[in-house]
Parts: structure tokens; C-alpha cells; sequence
């Protein structure tokens, strides 16, 4: 029987990603462990690690974004919480069936390069719910999300270029470099 | 070095346990693990797991109650990240060191018997996030509120009572029988 495994991670949304840092990393001590740009959800998030789960801090890259309207109309807060699942078709289908609203009703390949899908707040009496799969592509996909922020940094000229790297040093002021 | 070790539980605040469990039960699957009656909190708790973490539904008991007015205003959403740290005492210092608000400034006992501190909101950005040692106290606690609970639906007289076991069988449906 398929079933939910663990808490992936909680996300919370802010406007500045560095001054959250001042609590998430700072004071409660969690480490930065990747920082990744995701344009499909228009944001750049950044990951911490809370030993075997992770606390995702979500910036908004466009103002006409879902997440950006979400941080306008409730402010700095959180705004999922991702379940690790052994079959997210299985779950999808389940949720069909039991009349459920989905945002994904087809699993897409979401942060950290995991098979996602999102269940709508409306059905879950207001708590945005993530459902992932490993499937074992997500080094490849992460590593060519990397590459896209660099990319981003490199053709956006010197003024971006200079303004991402200096963005991503402080994040890892206390973060891993291995990652 | 005190560290964070884990997110322990997730909290939604709901109006009704039972319609809730119709999505976090009986969509997702998670098992209820116990339901406890919060006199200090002015609600009643039901846990879910997810595998090595929790999810917490709260229902408020009195419409004066801080977690009351949190779903007027709000409506059913998460609520608070409770984060299991090895020295409750240390994070409290390192708060107050770094300027950061509490809620409370001296561990209280919460719900499970464990020992917690409440971070409040206005230093987390919009996050109340609550800190939590184990003690090895819990067991014994949790068992007091039981009785409470118990007493509380005996001394209520026949209608009361039924209710609450009613409430308590429905939310067992899928649950264990083992807390």
C-alpha cells in the first residue's frame, strides 16, 4: 500500500531571502545546504537542513507571480508542506477518486529536480499540500539548474553577474561548500 | 554545539477535526497517533504521522483563545513548525542574545509532555515556530491529560461524555489502538 514516508520539507515565503537567514541560519543555526532558481515557480529558493527534513525559503523573482500575490495578501509566512510518497500516481489518482482538488493532476518535475504534484488549499481546508517522488534524476536536473543561474548571472552582464555571486556567498556564509 | 535535529511537527489549525481527517486520514493515509485535550492551549490536538515527524490538527476550545482568533482572522491554515532541539535552554540564550522575540522566555510543558519555548512571529518573519527538548517526562504527562480529558467527559455527565467518545472512536476509525 503506498503511503506518505516523511516531511520533505516546510516552505516559507519572504521578500528578502538574506534578512530570513538572520533567524533560519543564524539564530537557530541551520545550515544553507542549495540555492537554486527555479523559473517555472518565477522564484529562487533556498534550502536549510533540519536533519532529515528541510526548511525551503521562497523568494519571488516576478511580481505577477502566484507566489508573489500570496506574499502580497498574507505576508512573510509559511506556504506548504511537502510529503515524501513511494507513488505520487498512486496518490493522484486517489485524490481524483476521492474528489479532491489538484493544481497538478500530472506529476511535473518540481525543485530539486523531484516528481511533484500539488493538491489545491480548497480541499485541504486551506493548507497548500506538496506530494513528491525520487525518481533518481535529481542530481542531473539540479545540476543543470545550477548551470541556468550561472548562465542567468554571465549573459545578465557584470552589474548581475557581481550581485548573484555576492547573493550566494553570504548564503553559504554558513552553508556546506559541497553542495 | 546544541543543533537542531528534526521538524517534529506541523501545525494546522482547523474548525472541525473530523472533516479535516478527511483529507489528511482518509486522502493521504496518515494514521491518527493520539488526540489530546491542551486545557493551557485552549484546543484539542489530534497527531498524524508522517513517518518520523508529525502533522498536528488544533481545534480551538474557547472563542477568547489566541489559536481562536488566529482562525477568525486567518481562516484554517498552518499555524506553527516545531522544531525538536538536544538543549532547549541553550536556544532560549542564543535568542535572547540575538535580540530575537520569544513567546516564552522560560521552557513550558506543551502537548505530549514535552518541554517548549514559542518563538514569536514578529523575529521569524511571519513563522511561529516552536523549540522542544524531550525530557523523558512525556509518557507520565501524557497520561495525566488522558485522565483529564477522560474526567472531564465523566464529570460533563451522559451527553458530554458520549460526544466525546464519539468524537474519540470517529477519530480512531483509521487510527491505532495502541496510545
Amino acid at each position: 500500500m503506498p503511503s506518505v514516508k516523511r516531511i520533505d520539507h516546510v516552505a516559507v515565503v519572504v521578500d528578502d531571502i538574506e534578512s530570513a537567514l538572520e533567524f533560519w541560519r543564524d539564530g537557530l543555526g541551520l545550515e544553507v545546504t542549495h540555492v537554486e532558481d527555479v523559473p517555472d515557480m518565477q522564484s529562487i529558493v533556498a534550502f536549510l537542513s533540519t536533519g532529515d527534513s528541510e526548511l525551503e525559503l521562497v523568494k519571488p523573482t516576478d511580481e505577477d507571480s502566484g507566489i508573489a500575490r500570496f506574499l502580497k495578501e498574507r505576508g512573510t509566512s509559511m506556504h506548504h508542506i511537502c510529503l515524501e510518497v513511494d507513488n505520487i500516481e498512486h496518490f493522484i489518482q486517489r485524490m481524483q477518486t476521492l474528489g479532491i482538488r489538484l493544481i497538478n493532476s500530472e506529476p511535473v518535475v518540481g525543485t530539486g529536480g523531484k516528481l511533484i504534484a500539488f493538491i489545491h488549499p480548497e480541499s485541504t481546508q486551506g493548507v497548500l499540500v506538496e506530494l513528491y517522488e525520487l525518481t533518481g534524476q535529481e542530481p542531473e536536473i539540479r545540476l543543470a539548474r545550477a548551470r541556468a543561474l550561472a548562465d542567468r548571472a554571465i549573459s545578465g552582464g557584470k552589474a548581475v553577474a557581481s550581485a548573484v555571486l555576492g547573493f550566494l556567498r553570504r548564503l553559504r556564509r554558513s552553508g556546506s561548500d559541497d553542495d
